[in-house]
């Protein structure tokens, strides 16, 4: 009997759990789910053999290294922040480690520990990151076996709401942590190599400088740029590449309306408005515009965002509800904070409501003297508010990998990311038996002047 | 025999040493001017009566100590960051203080310790800040006195080139720090009180919020709004009032040419372009362009912004050189600093060019029922590179209050700035007779419906 502790009870760990919980007989599982608030997690899954919960306040160092030694592996879904304080505690009991975050600085100053330790700390085994490094490294090996020399690279994601319940003018909802869309794209331009070019988008142009995507049955979507597309450069081996460009999915429309937002600065988090509380939406709104003795704030929007009374990005407003007079009802509260608690009123995925993932990759390359050209994309429809598309595609490849682990499957060394074959194509295989697959259409390599066009 | 000790020999330093100069016989005076590098000041002011010079680094503890204990009284003159080195060994060796800057947080600590040790150390008595508080609170205080509420503030300055000279289609030249202009208005939203409303602007819209003013045989200026207008309402007594709003003043069309380069991004000082130094003009503002098989930056950059090619916003672009093969020559420089390196080939001051200060106040109040208005203004022109507008509105201030300090005319003690009538009253007087004169202008209050529009 090997146990499997699972530290972090979030949306995130349904799918992580019922995966374990159905390999459990047959791989001598038992597994340990533990976090300070244990029900929600508990009322999930609870119609699932072979799991134990735990109250564990992960400060409580003491408890913590109990049930970290009482565990063959640990998987820790915590907030990215506190893998480092579990990661630790791993490295002293030699125990190896799986999450689903971006590998951070003090968690990368571990790898020669590890190492010494002869230990695996496996991150970024979720879908972004996770399913697209493995995907992405799948398909650039296959052409680098067969010769072919890599020219370009994108790769998008977006976690959106499924089709049947796309029903507002935005075509989107949070499927996931609200905050991070208030905030994308903040922080510094988004940098990106286009035809071996660098590229600077500051943060106020970026959902105006969008591109669009075609996916099969499931029609157009737009992409805008992340913040660092150059993150994977070394990584992934694609150092001479001459595009390399990483972004983010919505459907069509949502980047340009998004922009009236961050042209007012309601995406703003770095103060605070002092009588925020008894505010109303309106007045909210006309923060942001110039003061005019007797003119509507509906008229001096239109005027600054130059935009006319039927134009669809003001019918997009105005399901907001951005001009009335309900009560914003947060203390001291950001811009970005107001922002979010007005978008939350309308686009919070219903209980009979599903998700989706979105994910697209395009692989450029020189084979035998001839450009060419790969697509690759994945669609995940979530089952249900336990089930979503967004917990699969995060929980399935860490929970696959965690049991490719420890069952000695896979034995590299150090803090590390999914991109070598010997743990990519099982898990990807694995996921394919999931519905986690990828369709790929190859096409004549058009680099940046897709129609051809002539001069 | 008092000596006056000035630490630090930059070009605002001219006309303090002159006016000291003037008035060493009759004052007892010897003055005492010392930084790392003296050759400047002391070729500039060379021919002037009763100065001395002395080369020291004030991380030399030993020498400044040594130079700080000889003279009577301190002016600072150094970077704002250093003051608070030279203000310590002043409190321990009971030396008052004058310095141009902004009271910076670790200054205001001191200000106990300056109290109980019965010293003054006076900060912001320079031009802006400086001159601005003392013509404001005048004003302010005289409508107090007679009974007014004050209703409205506005209070704008401006370093610009003088009519003569103003030969670019920018109708801008550096005279001052270049960096500071490139990095106007960045690290936050701008706030402000318009009418009793809370008002915010993020960066990219700051250019585009522009008000007009009109000073009287210089025609027409425009304002954008600094980044805390709200700074100073409690220290000025205005915590109640319905207007409050500081900016910078430019010549008309400045900051919506300006707005292009905010657009594009090339402000940003956030992030190092590697490959800088070879990079060209016209390669830079590629950086900020969506890649094109074969349209030209131009036409690019033209349908970006929407500009039309017989726009003056276009020709403004093409007088900078932006287009061309120029080499930036600049190694691993941000935005902002290549930018700057562009706008400086330009935009620097000739030897025989003339700086000028603008500076506009409004006041609206109510006194007797009756809603006024009174609007200040102030232009002052440089005589040449050396006795600049900048260097005479900065140092006589600077100096004006030394003298009356060093001869106990003014005794209030602690860490502060000039808005006491006793100190600024006889500094604007001898200011005047320096042709630093403010012409008031009365009118109806008008607030913001300025034309009395009926709906």
């Amino acid at each position: 009997m090997r146990e499997i502790l699972i530290i972090g009870g979030g949306k995130s760990v349904t799918y992580i759990i019922k995966y374990l919980s159905e390999n459990a007989q047959k791989e001598q599982l038992s597994i340990m789910v533990a976090d300070k608030d244990i029900t929600y997690i508990q009322n999930a899954t609870k119609t699932l053999p072979h799991i134990k919960y735990a109250q564990l306040d992960i400060f409580n160092q003491e408890l913590l290294v109990k049930y970290i030694n009482k565990a063959s592996i640990i998987i820790s879904m915590l907030p990215a922040t506190l893998h480092i304080h579990v990661a630790k505690i791993c490295l002293s009991l030699q125990k190896n480690l799986v999450t689903a975050s971006y590998i951070s600085d003090e968690m990368k100053i571990l790898d020669h520990e590890v190492k010494k330790n002869e230990l695996i700390f496996m991150n970024e085994v979720g879908l972004d990151p996770g399913i697209d490094h493995m995907s992405a490294m799948q398909v650039i090996d296959r052409i680098r076996n067969s010769g072919g020399k890599m020219l370009l690279f994108e790769s998008f994601t977006g976690g959106l709401v499924a089709p049947q319940y796309d029903d507002n003018l935005w075509h989107y909802k949070f499927t996931w942590n609200p905050r991070n869309v208030v905030l994308a794209g903040q922080g510094g331009a988004a940098k990106f190599i286009q035809e071996g070019t660098y590229k600077y988008i500051p943060y106020h142009k970026l959902f105006r400088r969008t591109e669009f995507i075609e996916v099969n049955n499931y029609g157009k979507f737009e992409v805008y740029p992340n913040r660092d597309s150059l993150k994977y450069k070394s990584t992934y081996g694609l150092d001479d590449i001459k595009t390399l460009y990483r972004g983010t999915i919505r459907r069509v429309g949502f980047s340009k309306a998004w922009n009236m937002f961050v042209q007012l600065g309601m995406t703003d988090d770095s103060y605070s408005i002092e009588n925020s509380f008894h505010m109303t939406y309106r007045q909210f709104v006309n923060l942001f515009l110039p003061y005019s003795h007797f003119d509507a704030v509906e008229l001096k929007l239109r005027l600054y965002l130059k935009i006319d009374q039927d134009d669809i990005m003001w019918e997009k407003l105005e399901e907001l509800d951005l001009f009335s007079d309900k009560k914003i009802a947060l203390e001291n509260a950001t811009p970005a904070q107001i922002l979010q608690k007005i978008l939350q009123d309308k686009w919070t995925l219903q209980p009979e409501e599903k998700d989706m993932i979105v994910m697209y990759h395009k692989f450029g390359f020189e084979l035998n003297g001839k450009k060419q050209q790969i697509d690759s994309s994945m669609v995940c429809i979530g089952e249900n508010q336990v089930y979503t598309a967004m917990a699969k595609t995060v929980g399935l490849p860490v929970a696959i990998a965690t049991l490719a682990i420890l069952n000695k499957k896979y034995t590299t060394t150090g803090v590390q990311l999914p991109i070598k074959p010997l743990l990519y194509q099982p898990i990807l295989k694995i996921l394919e038996k999931h519905h986690i697959t990828f369709t790929e259409k190859e096409t004549t390599y058009s680099g940046y002047n897709p129609k051809q066009l002539l001069n």
